[in-house]
């Protein structure tokens, strides 16, 4: 009975891992949709999202179904509470692919990003795709170090949204106020999804060690 | 032995909708700070915050000791994973009201949101309060009717994050882009804000008819 209960869990944190690969090639299409100003790729993104909801629902739904039939106590509970906790955070990164998606739809054919702010756009990005992978291993792996890594990951992704602002308030900066709204909005989104891959690494830590690590 | 179970869930029930009492105070503290560039009062309101965090954490412990202890199945076992849902939406809402603070914090002593525009934020701040006040009414009585109302005041939070856009990018616009940069961000605060109410009706909701509401 036990080992049917741990292999159920192994295949729930297995499927959620998967998922966290879906998450990153929505934000990664979402990035390319945003600067190819590519509504096709935009409208796929938005509409995949649904498959990644059903795919968080079915999750949880054996997760529940695990909790009720197998009734699990101390650490093992607290492991799937944690998963559960998880599962909001991808949803959320997968919204949060779909605000980008929706902005580059708004501006299309025009491209919402200046050429000036395209590689740090870019960069954010990319240190948010990293931080979900981070994220996924640490779960996978339950991997200590690599949580503590991807904390420095998140500063880096505070240092680019610092960047971005000096950009957007520069006297230098001609576009207008439309596009440094654009540009602030997404530099937020950006950085809410890093914020959640953190927030996956930071249940993980607390699984292994019982301790909450410091919440900026 | 159950009756001890559901005087503990009422309980942590009870805990949930006084703290939503909380999270009401730091919104309006927020925009009150906001509002009259109250430097004191939005330090309050960011210090405040790790009371609440400390508080659901206390509520989450509670919860977390009744599912190993007692370890609900079907319907209480539902009512205890959302009330955790919950949990998180709350905790977020504060999270907001911090960012609110911040943003005001940011611009003392100058009052961050121009004249023409701080009717607008009052009213956004206003139906955000009205969110949460309707959610916890809706947690604490199951209250379907009132679910279904809460969607309609979101629409009202809609039409307010468009009336402040429409100021925004306005040719009248003469602010320049760092107020405008605070009010497109702002804006989202109250409407995420508005965003966590409603998820907390629809998880009562799906608890009392085993209907997912549409999401948008």
């Amino acid at each position: 009975m036990r080992d049917l209960y741990y292999e159920q869990l192994d295949a729930i944190v297995d499927d959620m891992v998967t998922l966290t690969g879906s998450v990153r090639r929505a934000v990664a299409a979402a990035t390319a949709a945003l600067l190819n100003a590519d509504a096709p790729l935009a409208e796929q993104v938005i509409d995949g999202d649904k498959v990644i909801d059903e795919t968080i629902e079915g999750i949880e739904e054996r997760a529940l179904l695990l909790l009720a039939t197998q009734q699990p106590v101390a650490t093992d509970l607290r492991q799937l509470v944690a998963t559960l906790r998880m599962l909001t955070d991808l949803e959320r990164m997968g919204d949060l692919s779909v605000h980008v998606a929706k902005v580059s739809r708004l501006r299309t054919p025009e491209v919402a990003v200046p050429t000036n702010l395209q590689p740090t756009i870019m960069a954010m990005a990319s240190v948010a795709d990293q931080m979900i992978h981070a994220a996924s291993r640490i779960v996978a792996n339950r991997d200590l170090v690599a949580a503590e890594k991807l904390e420095d990951t998140d500063d880096e992704m505070d240092k680019l949204r610092k960047e971005l602002f000096r950009v957007l308030l520069s006297d230098s900066w001609s576009h207008g106020v439309e596009p440094a709204i654009d540009l602030a909005l997404l530099g937020r989104y950006y950085e809410r999804i890093g914020d959640h891959a953190v927030s996956m690494a930071r249940r993980v830590v607390y699984l292994v060690t019982g301790e909450v690590p410091t919440q900026d």
